[in-house]
């Protein structure tokens, strides 16, 4: 057994925080969370791993990310989306057939992911089906666990990045046959979105995923010119879910990245089908496509989880991600004059960690009977606080503040990578 | 002479960007800066710096920011503004009459402010004389320029905090005397806002001003609340500013920090009568004040400056507040329907460097003839980019990505202090 101690904070339900301050995570010999303790026991027959006065927190997930773009963060900010794509980020995703580029590239992007305090990622790659493979290698060595899906694309591109449909199907089933090495990393699969996919090759993976009982990701509702032009490719359908719907990829446990334009009725059908929501605060604002309803997506009772959506989002950090998530709520909430109230940081929390360790089946914040998901932080190096402050507000304040020197430990499907 | 080498980077006009690659500044002994060069020569009679690969840039400006607020920076931001005034403001400010934890705090706050390439400052400090001198003399060690104000504020506020007008006048003037003894902190009057000051006290302020020719900062129509208490107190004002302006405090180079809703007429007084805006986006935001028509304000032709507003702003780093200023005005440029264009990087970094340095009387971006204000920003840590980048690329991920690691020196007032 293993014995961490340290104060513990987690959010076991929207709005909820739980606050242990010296408790203690008691663990199995591999890394199974047995149980939370509020205080550390005198003697345990564990080997005691003492942070000290740090906080021991749930980890960050980021449910939704561009390994491929990581090269191209924080430019090209001030373009309309359709040049952005084009000047940036196809050209940029094009280069990863470059192996090599991509060793170099994903090995360093793993890192910054770890040391970040982000130990579970949905993630799309590039069309490339090694580049893809030395991702998912990249992010296991580092201690990143997850979902990675080399992208489809086979119509709407440019000629740098474009796969016939039928290089579409056999790539991805090549890439399938190389997943079965990864221990922590699966493939998901990953139609770009509806505009990159021609009808035969969303049908072909609609099926595939089914046979193989394969989860799938793409993206939905983000702005206007997109949706637009989603109707136009497929008349038949009144709505964008329903060109997903049709080939059957959506379904339990499809992540959808933006919905910022869902209706009731697109959001009715994600609750119906089990859809979940990644909510990419930061991009959504860079590229002005707009604000999500993300308070109404709650009371409605939606999965709603964060992703960094880079390099849409210019900040890799969740810990940034999340407080720019409660930010831009509350832009909405002045904008709806109140009506939809903003989040507070322990539900902004909640969405950047718990959301996203539920989608992967561990609920509670931290979830007894799952390998342990966890990060220490340190909140020692921050300004001497005026009077001692509760476990909440040192919590608060983590949230805020923290950077990567802060963040002195991380534990990822059990084992203590940091 | 001192030759400095590097890629220089400025914006010499609002939407104006200049990059010389392997370029150079040339300055004299005292660090004032004689030339800006294309090209370094290759036999110049001066000792040179060689900056390599790095950009050279003008460093940034806070024109508004609360000292005595940073140990509560991250804290609170879930509060509504009197909760988050009397639950943290005004009891952390109080802190400062024990001068060493004041000594403590302002030497990590300088430092901090430094290493993040701000070298100019427009400054709150709290009521307390003893405080505020030390606040001044840990700024001027570190090698940060400009101007600090001790608050006046003698009503209104919590039993720990107030000084009765007497107190708050024979304080001010106390505080003045000592001022003498600092080279590169000048002192500027600082009415907390009026409805922290009593009529009599605005008038004392008022005359002190003119008599001593001293500069003035203070808030203006943060949020609703605030501007209806003032017209209570006010009532033969029909606007906030004239409740300034009827006390002489309204005149050239006073600095207004927020002007959310200040509105038409509202804002031609500002122009005329020279007074600067200090545009707090992020504060804005965490608040929930609102968003400042920063774009109408430019349109119109006001001075307009950037702030942390620490620590109703959650970020010292100017870099940051650059960044999020942009997304602040996107969600603007969002809501009108882009009416309201949305601040390109070069615009936003205009008014977070340039647009201060000028209140501070140097023009330009890099300002001929003034000691240098400068950074040198190395970008060779970021993420490997998928080709070479143009220099105004680089720029622009320099002022997304940047944090104190990639702050390679710093110059203040012609010194270099890092």
């Amino acid at each position: 057994m293993k014995l961490l101690k340290g104060n513990i904070v987690y959010s076991p339900k929207l709005g909820e925080l739980v606050t242990l301050p010296h408790g203690a995570l008691l663990l199995d010999d591999d890394g199974v969370l047995c149980d939370i303790l509020p205080a550390a026991p005198e003697h345990a027959d564990a080997v005691v791993t003492d942070y000290g006065d740090a906080l021991v927190m749930p980890s960050f997930v980021d449910m939704h990310l561009h390994a491929p773009q990581y090269p191209m963060l924080g430019m090209g900010m001030d373009l309309p989306l359709m040049e952005w794509l084009n000047t940036y980020t196809f050209k940029t995703e094009a280069r990863f057939a470059d192996t090599d580029f991509a060793r170099r590239t994903y090995r360093r992007l793993a890192r910054d992911l770890i040391t970040g305090g982000t130990t579970r990622v949905c993630m799309f790659s590039s069309l490339h089906t090694d580049a893809t493979l030395i991702l998912m290698e990249e992010l296991e060595k580092a201690g990143v666990t997850g979902y990675v899906g080399k992208v489809n694309m086979d119509r709407n591109s440019v000629p740098e990045l474009e796969e016939s449909t039928e290089q579409s199907k056999r790539e991805t089933l090549r890439w399938l046959d190389a997943c079965g090495q990864f221990r922590y990393i699966r493939p998901i699969l990953t139609p770009r979105f509806t505009p990159s996919c021609t009808d035969e090759l969303m049908a072909w993976l609609g099926k595939l995923a089914e046979e193989r009982g394969l989860y799938v990701q793409s993206h939905l509702s983000e702005n206007d010119g997109e949706i637009a032009f989603v109707r136009e490719l497929h008349p038949d359908c009144p709505q964008y879910w329903e060109t997903y719907h049709k080939y059957g990829l959506w379904k339990d446990h499809t992540v959808m990245a933006h919905c910022v334009w869902s209706d009731e009725r697109e959001r009715a059908a994600m609750l119906e089908h089990g859809v979940t929501v990644a909510h990419c605060a930061d991009s959504n604002i860079n590229i002005c496509s707009g604000v999500a309803p993300v308070r109404t997506m709650l009371n409605e009772g939606l999965s709603v989880t964060l992703g960094s959506d880079i390099a849409g989002g210019a900040m890799l950090a969740m810990s940034r991600v999340v407080t720019t998530t409660i930010r831009v709520s509350k832009l909405r909430h002045m904008k709806t004059d109140g009506k939809d109230g903003f989040l507070t940081v322990d539900e902004a929390y909640y969405l950047g960690s718990t959301a996203g360790h539920r989608w992967f089946g561990a609920d509670g914040g931290f979830a007894k009977g799952h390998p342990l998901h966890a990060m220490v932080v340190d909140d020692a190096g921050f300004a001497e606080p005026v009077r001692e402050l509760t476990l909440r507000e040192r919590f608060e304040r983590a949230v805020y503040l923290m950077d990567k020197n802060a963040v002195k430990a991380v534990w990822s499907e059990g084992r203590n990578v940091i």
